[in-house]
C-alpha cells in the first residue's frame, strides 16, 4: 500500500541552520507502529479467530480500538493512577475490557493469552530491513520503546532485524513520553541527549524527546491504523529530520 | 592457542536424569570471559601504551590486576560498601588506583579516558560468531552481563555478533551473584527461571544462577587471564551442560 504524503519531505526545509550530523551517535527509534505495522497482524488474528469462532468482531476496527485502549492504561501508569504493568498486561486489560464491550464469552483462557501474543507476531513496514542495515554502518542503532522487553525480542527474531541496543520503558521503570524514560535510555547509551535522535512516527514521541534534549526524526506512517485516517501527520517545525521511510531516512543521514 | 582441558567434556555425564532439554527457551550468556577475551586486547593495549610512553608496565599482569580489582569494586557494591555505579566507573576507579601503585604520572586525562575504553574494544573468542548463530536457531540467545549496557553494544558492534537481547545489570539495578540480578534477567524475558539456562566460564556466575533457580551450562576458558593458571575450573556436579566451546555448546543443545 502507498500513501499520498500530505506535506514534503524536504531536508533542508526542516533542518534547523544550527543542526550538526556529525554529533548525532545514536538513533533511538520508536518501536510500535514506526518499526512494526502492528494493525495488520492484530487485525488478521481477530478476523481469523472470529471466523473459527463464529464471533461478530471487526478485526480492524478492534485491533485500533485495542491498541488505543492500551495507551489509555499507559497513560494511567504514567500518572500514577495505575500500578506499574507491563505493555503485555495492558494488552491483557484492554482485551478483557473489550471482549465484555462486545458480549463475546466463548473465547477459552487458553485463546485468551494466545490473542494477546498477537502483538509477539506484528510484521516491519517493508522498508525497515534495508533501512535500518545502512544506518547501521554509521550509528547505534537503538529500538527504544514503551512495549515490554520479551515482546521487542519475539518481533525483531521473527523479522530477523538487527538492533546494536534495545531499550525497553519496561526496564526503565518510565515510560515515554516521561522525560525520565528519554534521559534513562541516554544514559544506558553513555552519551548526552544531544547525541541521540529519537525517530519516530508519532509527534508526540517526538515531542517528548526533544523536551528531553534529544533531537528528532519523524517518518510518518499514515496506514498505521490501517487506512489513512484523520489524524494529524503534519510535522512540527522543530523536527530536524522527516523522512518518508527508513530507505529515505538512511539517505538524509548516512 | 588450545589448552588440554583438565577434565572430559561427556554430556551424559553431567546431565541430571531429570533433565529436559525441550523446556529450555532461552540461553543467557554471561559476557566478559565466556564469550569475549578481554585479557588479549587489554594486555596488547597496555603494551603499547608502554612502549610509546616509555612506561615500566607489563601488560598481561596489568590486565589481570585491572579485572580483579574491578570484581573487588564490584563486590563492595553488591555489599552496600560503596554507592551504585556502573562497571565503566569501577574500570575507571581500578585503573586511577593502579596508576597510582605503579607511579605512573604521565599519563594526560584523555589517555586515560581511552585506556579505560580499551575494554569496549575486545574481542569474542573464535567459537563465538558460529556457535551462537546455530544457538539463536532454537533458542532466545541472550547476553546477561555485569559490564554496562554500552560496554556490550560496542563489543557486540565492533565483533557483529547478533544478540536476540542484551541484558546488563546496569539496568537491573542488581549484579549477579544477587539472586536479584538473576530474576530480573528471568522475568525480562518473561519466562521460568528453570526455562532459562546460563551459560558462564565462572562457576560462581553458575551457582547464583542455579541457587536463583535458573539452569546451567558451563563453558570453561581456561586462557581467560592469559597463560592457563591455577585457577579451579572443575565442573560442580549440578553443572548440566559442560561444553568446550561455542561450537561444542551448539553440537550439545541445539
Amino acid at each position: 500500500m502507498a500513501f499520498a504524503a500530505p506535506f514534503a519531505f524536504g531536508t533542508d526545509a526542516n533542518a534547523p541552520a544550527t543542526s550538526d550530523r556529525s554529533a548525532i551517535k545514536a538513533l533511538a527509534f520508536d518501536v510500535g507502529g514506526t518499526v512494526f505495522d502492528w494493525h495488520s497482524t492484530v487485525r488478521d488474528e481477530i478476523d481469523a479467530l472470529a471466523h473459527t469462532k463464529g464471533l461478530d468482531l471487526h478485526g480492524a476496527e478492534f485491533a485500533n480500538q485495542w491498541r488505543r485502549g492500551m495507551f489509555d492504561v499507559l497513560g494511567r501508569v504514567i500518572r500514577g493512577q495505575s500500578e506499574w504493568m507491563n505493555v503485555d498486561a495492558m494488552h491483557r486489560i484492554v482485551l478483557d475490557r473489550l471482549l465484555d464491550q462486545y458480549s463475546i464469552q466463548s473465547l477459552s483462557e487458553r485463546e485468551k493469552l494466545d490473542l494477546n501474543q498477537a502483538w509477539h507476531r506484528i510484521e516491519p513496514w517493508p522498508d525497515v530491513k534495508s533501512g535500518l542495515q545502512r544506518l547501521r554502518t554509521r550509528y547505534i542503532v537503538s529500538g527504544f520503546s514503551v512495549l515490554s522487553f520479551r515482546l521487542l525480542v519475539d518481533v525483531s527474531k521473527r523479522a530477523g532485524l538487527h538492533w546494536d541496543a534495545l531499550i525497553s520503558c519496561e526496564f526503565l521503570k518510565y515510560y515515554k513520553p516521561d522525560p525520565r524514560a528519554y534521559h534513562g535510555a541516554v544514559a544506558l547509551l553513555g552519551l548526552k541527549p544531544a547525541e541521540v535522535m529519537m525517530v519516530a512516527a508519532h509527534p508526540m514521541d517526538l515531542r517528548g524527546a526533544l523536551s528531553a534534549g534529544l533531537r528528532a526524526a519523524y517518518v510518518p506512517r499514515p496506514a498505521e491504523y490501517g487506512a489513512p485516517d484523520h489524524r494529524d501527520l503534519r510535522p512540527d517545525p522543530d523536527f530536524e529530520v522527516v523522512a518518508k521511510d527508513f530507505n529515505d531516512l538512511a539517505d538524509k543521514l548516512v
